[in-house]
């Protein structure tokens, strides 16, 4: 987990700015509704990194840093990035995230909808903020690949046939789209040149290969406290996630998945499915891939500017592996 | 139902316009990704009037029409009635609408969740091809008003202490907002002054409630066949509608609803409370508000441009109130 290494370098150079955002989503959170209010506040409150909008401020300060439109711009991928979890949790029926209940446990499914809805739209709202029609387009544009990806993923449960391809194409767009939406929208606003844009989306999108992967790798080797919430939740659900691809391509006669594909609610079959997949090699493997990735997205950062942003950048690499 | 009436004089004048919406419709359907496209072709073909976007159309023709822009601003009209309509049917676990199967009926409501957030977005990026900051500005903040008033509804559930005030601010946010929106959408893209924007506005917020009004009375007396889903509908889940607080308002003693609410899922008090309220004169007294509205609508078309728009415009009116 990355309490083990020290994250100023990266949230450092950008926290007046974190404040400003921080500012922004109690401001959204503030609306006449009580009920609505309290679920903004609940969602806001429970305990993100912030992540995803300090990538935003640090691709801004690359350039022509200006806070009265990046600051919208951040908050509204972090909005984005809420609204995608709250979803998420009522297509997963989880009652808790990051340790905290969810909004489909406190409130239902019916509300967490609805939510999720208003949360996709608050994050427009505020990206309209920008005055550049290309930061809701860009943010429209995520929801799309996010949700084609995971609809994808519906239909692919217990499938494990997947392949390595296929698992590539939908994180790139289930994860690693809101990471490159995260730079892209600093560095238009920034008034970056065509190729710093390139150069940062190429980062982005490694960086957000890695970062799934190493989640997908803390699904069998986390522990409940780590995750916030129990372990093996993907294969639960039948998502075939990388560690169960290349354990089926090094194993091919084994059969506990083919097991618990025939029988997805037997739970001793899926921790026997578990501790197959989290002591084999693939694991190790698995890490190795995410390292190269991350390789690749510190390699895009090679000619940007260099300073405190860029090295925050370049930690966040380093973060996602120390996962 | 407005088949009843001729309604060509209100399609009429957008007839080429519409074929270019549809079009767009069929363009968006169109994504490699084969359940995803099933399902986006499925529900924009389940036989919707495309109402909303005609109003977008009808409007921009008042004013310097230019189609590059104000068709596009009405397929994201369209579509986002659509999202809202595939989120609503999971809420109310709803297997029909128009007398087709719905999403979640067809695909399951995990599935329903991310297409309904697919078309809010898909939405929100064509609204960014009007090149104009203010069209998904104006989508983003229709969204927020429909699931901040449902989430308002959703707690007041069985509540017959519900004013009509509460109800007209829910259905202002609920159903009118999206006249609203249509109707703005193609002003400001037809550059309309604000002065004619505000007329538009004016029309379309009295549109919505007339059209609200009209539909909550035929949920207790249209039939299973004309609304192409079961006949009380909002009473069974708990939604209180202007029929039922105006038959409070004349009844304070009668307890039909009183035990419905104390046992909701009795059918035959269920049948009798409708029975109760679609026989009495709440009906015709929510008629005449209905049609109050419509006077009002057709008011503010007073001093816009004459001609076949126009037209088209008010005889909407008349085809809400022969709904």
């Amino acid at each position: 987990m990355e309490q083990r290494l020290d994250t100023s370098i990266i949230f450092q150079p950008v926290q007046p700015d974190l404040r400003e955002v921080e500012k922004l989503l109690s401001e959204v959170s503030a609306v006449p509704s009580p009920q609505l209010s309290a679920m903004l506040s609940h969602i806001f409150r429970s305990g993100g990194k912030r992540l995803r909008p300090t990538i935003t401020l640090l691709s801004g300060h690359l350039f022509h840093y200006q806070p009265d439109v990046i600051i919208p711009a951040a908050a509204a991928v972090e909005i984005l990035h809420t609204a995608t979890l709250v979803h998420d949790d009522v297509i997963d029926n989880s009652p808790r995230r990051r340790g905290q209940a969810t909004i489909n446990h406190l409130w239902g499914n019916d509300i967490a909808i609805l939510l999720g809805d208003y949360l996709i739209t608050a994050a427009e709202e505020l990206a309209a903020r920008t005055n550049n029609i290309k930061t809701p387009e860009l943010l429209a544009q995520t929801i799309m690949a996010i949700t084609r990806a995971e609809i994808e993923e519906d239909f692919n449960h217990f499938n494990l046939n997947k392949t390595r391809e296929q698992y590539y194409r939908q994180i790139n767009d289930k994860t690693a789209a809101l990471f490159a939406a995260a730079v892209t929208a600093g560095a238009i606003l920034g008034k970056a040149s065509r190729d710093e844009i390139i150069r940062l989306q190429t980062y982005a999108r490694n960086l957000g290969m890695a970062f799934q992967i190493m989640d997908d790798i803390l699904d069998f080797i986390g522990t409940e406290e780590e995750l916030g919430k129990p372990v093996g939740a993907d294969l639960r659900q039948g998502t075939i996630t990388l560690p169960v691809i290349l354990f089926l391509e090094q194993h091919p006669g084994d059969d506990s998945l083919q097991n618990l594909c025939e029988q997805h609610n037997n739970v001793a079959l899926l921790q026997a499915a578990l501790q197959q997949v989290a002591t084999s090699s693939a694991i190790t493997e698995c890490s190795h891939i995410a390292q190269d990735y991350c390789g690749r997205a510190k390699q895009a950062l090679g000619t940007l500017p260099d300073g405190d942003y860029r090295q925050a950048l370049t930690a966040i690499t380093e973060i996602v592996m120390a996962h």
